[in-house]
């Protein structure tokens, strides 16, 4: 057993699905998870996600010899100041925000000098359902985590870290937190804004009945993401509005070169270009893009 | 029984599933088919798609009461004028092409005075996968199918063909090819752009392997028709490049205000369209939009 006690800071879909792997392959001792709604962490408890509830952040990271905290990156400044002067030396802190620069500072503002026992890591594992309801020990078995390791941690720490999510099933990968914001902007953020963008658009149309009444399966899965959480990609916009706004403009770029294309007529250029995304795609979709 | 002969031009996953659908319902006599592969007609008939082989279009439609045309739509003009000269006079013509007004433009010039035995119509049915060996049966079941009907059109023949897709289990919608044009524009062809725009654009990057390595389940859904045929959708979008074009404009439109919401730091506002978006998406899967 790698960890004795497991602290899991909002038990939620992604909190509750890294307690249940952990659990199933035997890698911890006990959890104990802290949380905002009641409702939910008896919840958690019942389903056997949890062991035990504390009554907040502190209490839970208290002896604790990993921590994870899965809250709304908005908290985390908080949390990290909750839990900063609880945790045990040899302790290592993991999380799963969406954006990472942002994240880094909170802990750097939150945690001060134990920022050092903290080994940022962003789990890309879908969040559609959300609550300890949907945890499942499966989530994130196959999937992608970044971590972004910090200058001041320790081998031992990145280490710990590493084997608690690759314990969970996952494929590790490393960048910077700058690295992955700029990676998650191009082909997670601008996506959301676009679909997001595509059906306030059509909602707002005269004619919204008709054209929701023709949508079909094409228009279903280009905006399954328009029906992700408001706020948690408010935070996520907010934190990386920057590579945001570029990822926007060059997609503005790209819009202006089809908008030649058709406004030309060149429909020989416009077919190369669709061919050349479906090859792009079906590469990947093959795993030719590793 | 309501057809006697059936003729399917094309015999691919939409024309076979055609036909596939009316033997089902024993809705014709028996369905003969045409097409340029004759390995893809064997196999039709192989698998009781049709039950004999045409050598060409006008051989093919020559005694049946029902034609369906539902090759590319940049064949249907030859199609036509090759039909034209075979039709009984009591036939009815209909096809499954993804615009309106260029079919109904090729029916005219193709058809002459026959036009009028024409009843366009538009199954909104998926198409990644295709040939014979894809068709079948329930492909229609439950799905829209939007006919233009003619002002020449006499109602017997807007009736049999109506008889027909709804045979086929489709719910019909009536548009006039312009409508439809318009609202395919919108809810199918722009989201095709942007998907190919998007995927396009990140393929031609310094660091496509890795943003691809990183790319999850929601660029999975949200690129999903950008593996859509290429020389399809380049037909799609000469036929409809003016409505594209505004609905293009119409989106950066979107995009700028967007871009000025995040440029100015007015969370609040793109949360509420964000929040709009998602309760407009989660209504239309409710049915909420008819």
């Amino acid at each position: 057993m790698r960890f004795g006690k497991v602290a899991v800071i909002g038990v939620g879909l992604i909190g509750g699905s890294f307690a249940l792997a952990l659990k199933r392959k035997r890698l911890c001792g006990s959890v104990v998870g802290a949380g905002r709604s009641r409702a939910n962490l008896r919840l958690a408890r019942r389903r056997g996600v949890i062991d035990a509830i504390a009554p907040d952040a502190a209490r839970a990271a208290r002896d604790a010899d990993l921590v994870l905290v899965a809250t709304p990156v908005s908290h985390f400044e908080r949390i990290f100041s909750e839990i900063g002067g609880a945790l045990k030396p040899a302790a290592v802190v993991t999380d799963a925000g969406s954006t990472k620069r942002d994240v880094v500072a909170a802990a750097r503002k939150g945690l001060g000098v134990r920022v050092s026992q903290f080994v940022p890591a962003h789990p890309i594992a879908g969040a559609e359902r959300s609550g300890a309801a949907a945890a499942r020990a499966d989530l994130f078995q196959g999937r992608r985590v970044i971590l972004t390791p910090l200058a001041g941690n320790s081998r031992a720490s990145v280490a710990a870290v590493e084997a608690a999510w690759r314990g969970c099933g996952a494929r590790l990968g490393r960048m910077t937190p700058r690295e992955h914001d700029a990676v998650l902007a191009a082909v997670s953020h601008l996506p959301h804004l676009l679909a997001y963008g595509l059906v306030s658009d059509i909602a707002g149309r005269r004619n919204a009945a008709q054209l929701f009444g023709f949508a079909a399966g094409g228009f279903r899965d280009f905006t399954r993401i328009a029906s992700s959480h408001p706020e948690m990609w408010r935070d996520i916009a907010a934190a990386n509005r920057d590579f945001l706004l570029s990822e926007v403009r060059g997609f503005e770029a790209v819009l202006r070169r089809i908008k030649s294309l058709l406004a030309k007529g060149d429909y020989r250029a416009l077919e190369a270009l669709f061919a050349r995304a479906r090859a792009a795609r079906e590469k990947w979709l093959r795993g030719g893009y590793g």
